[in-house]
């Protein structure tokens, strides 16, 4: 069992970061982050299935293919460095260049990630200069990963992180991360940015495939707004430095490990999906009872995605039919008489559709427990034994109001 | 060629209209409609896709593959009669038995369509009073054809009619129809509510043909909001009044009158978009030079849907990036480097896109393009000579606003 701690990727043994205002493209704020690890790392990622790929996430997955090892992470916000022909991947390598020639490090052990507007390119000078800031500037502790996670932030409003330990073979191993959202966010096979650090001892190819599988329930099954991103970049970096035996085989220590890296991606993705942009509530729907698996993710994907359930939950409507109706187009096959639906939140539960019709249930009451900041749809299939939980967020004038004008 | 003529469903010879008040749950407006022909119809249809079908989907299904003729078709707006169960498909029936014995025909011509609030009963009682009201009130002319169009409306702004005439065998052959959206609208395999008539001497097999094709490049090329809908309904009924040589083979024939049906399909769609929940504008993508249709329908569909391109087209901001993400996720494949993409409307035509980077371009130029009400993307592919359009509408404050409250 994993020990929620405070912290984010400076909570794992030998993780220093930094983030600075670099002025690339926001005025009086921090923009550019660094992950720093002292020693060399096994490192493994999962980025956007978009077909349109932004320069970082080519680099990147170079890196995480190819190289040897993976030693820090360099991260600016404001401009997305997508959309940018040959000068953005000229410009992703410069900045690569500066913190390898900054850190001593080789250039194809630096990953570079970035997220803002589409389209425009990078000011390079500035981006060399806050290299510079940001290898001054790195630490070890919380509070220089509060700032990083501050500083890898465009429309959300509080910073994502989360940190736990767990023991492994009488070692205690520590997990912690960073993420940002909160548009275009509509994962696949990755996500948005997300930052992991490790210390643990673990085989590349663990590593990897852990990573693969757990984002499958936990970043893949979050959306914003349906819009599959250019730059979704997860990235695990983890460097041994907490001395476990080796996990280079599946058994109980890497279940162990499995457990925690899961808490972690799914409280990142959690707390993605809540702030997503003009967001008031965290809306999850989760589907049990369900013929398959995959079946089931289906349904509360296609849930959480309809825009016009997000504007009733905006409103507090017990608009259930929206719900059905949403779950009935999503390609899954199931019985709409048999099946059951509740809201569930904080404030109680209450079961709203079954036998095919409205349950006999207080509009009052369903609004009330629609009025918290999170709410649950259960939707009880009654065909089998899978389950699955997908998270969004409600629709909200914010929302629009953020996107029309977004690149003034 | 067609003619484009004034009117709707009642344009057509032999066919009446009505539009009443029956108080079905909307106070003080019309909420009850009846399209009646004097002679048996052949009939086709096409409906939702969603598994969750509304009763009157189950009856109209039954009625155009079963019934040797259909006659009439009566609507009611306000509840939807969708997730309503056994007792749904029984008030279906009693107002199809309503309409058959004031009209004096049988039971299995009369056609029921529903929209509005999923999961509420119908007020049979009304109903049935409406129905009366209704037969009494039918009358043949542009009037009754405007107060039928208008009594099939939810949150649609405008009432949505079309109507052509084209030359059949030296005979003018005439085909009206109206829909209605404006939320909930994604169709697949069909639409929202739409009802067509025609005087045309027509085989059934040849009429269902020409429907089911055409709406793959018209109504199925909309979307207001990516939810289809558990009532999508298109019915279109034929009366022969035109006395036309019958059209039961291709041809020149068949061609003309499916060019004309085209007109009244796209227009209809158009207008359903364009009056989406909310929407201040029109906003179309038109792909070229695609490698297959398929594609270029897949890519078109994907811009017009995507959240952030549609909150960017109500900012009037040239956000293109969002445009090429949206292309990027779509499941197309293409070479981003390759392609171009151009703004256009009444304003004029801008080039924003090539090379793989932002066109030298002026935003306040684009702005003005995308400041009138019908806004055009154009996405030239360079790879084929395929081209498909989408339409949609932008994403705005009122779109959240009317969602978050509608059943209030």
């Amino acid at each position: 069992m994993y020990q929620i701690i405070d912290g984010g990727v400076t909570a794992a043994k030998g993780f220093e970061a930094a983030g600075v205002e670099a002025g690339i493209k926001y005025k009086n704020r921090k923009d550019m982050a660094l992950v720093y690890s002292r020693k060399p790392c096994v490192c493994a990622g999962t980025f956007t299935s978009n077909l349109v790929k932004a320069a970082p996430v080519i680099w990147d997955r170079e890196i995480t293919e190819h190289s040897p090892y993976a030693q820090a992470v360099v991260v600016n916000s404001g401009i997305a460095n997508a959309c940018t022909g040959k000068q953005g991947y000229e410009y992703c390598r410069q900045t690569a260049e500066a913190v390898a020639a900054e850190l001593l490090v080789p250039v194809d052990s630096v990953c570079v990630a970035s997220t803002g507007v589409i389209g425009m390119q990078l000011p390079v000078d500035r981006m060399v200069e806050g290299v510079k800031l940001l290898v001054a500037a790195k630490q070890e502790g919380l509070e220089a990963g509060n700032r990083a996670a501050e500083a890898i932030m465009t429309t959300d409003t509080i910073s994502k992180q989360a940190a736990v330990t767990v023991e492994i073979g009488g070692k205690t191993v520590t997990i912690g991360g960073m993420c940002k959202g909160s548009g275009m966010i509509h994962p696949n096979m990755c996500t948005m940015l997300g930052f992991i650090t490790t210390d643990a001892v673990i085989s590349k190819e663990l590593l990897t495939k852990a990573l693969r599988a757990d984002v499958q329930d936990t970043f893949n099954m979050i959306s914003v707004d349906g819009d599959t991103s250019t730059n979704d970049t997860l990235l695990i970096l983890a460097n041994g430095m907490a001395e476990n035996p080796p996990i280079d085989a599946e058994g109980a220590d890497y279940d162990a490990f499995c457990e925690a890296l899961h808490y972690i991606n799914e409280t990142l993705a959690k707390k993605m999906a809540g702030d997503g942009e003009g967001a008031t509530a965290l809306f999850a729907t989760r589907v049990i009872h369900a013929k398959t698996k995959e079946e089931a993710k289906i349904l509360a994907k296609s849930v959480i995605c309809s825009s016009l359930t997000k504007a009733a939950i905006y409103g507090h409507d017990a608009n259930w039919g929206r719900i059905l109706c949403a779950m009935g187009y999503s390609g899954a096959t199931f019985d709409p008489e048999a099946i059951e639906l509740s809201f569930e939140s904080a404030a109680g539960r209450i079961l709203i559709f079954k036998d095919g019709v409205a349950a006999e249930y207080s509009e009052e009451e369903a609004t009330r427990i629609l009025s918290e900041p999170e709410v649950t749809v259960i939707a009880d299939m009654k065909e089998g034994t899978a389950s699955a939980t997908a998270w969004g967020c409600d629709l909200t004038y914010d929302y629009v109001k953020i996107n029309a004008d977004y690149r003034s």
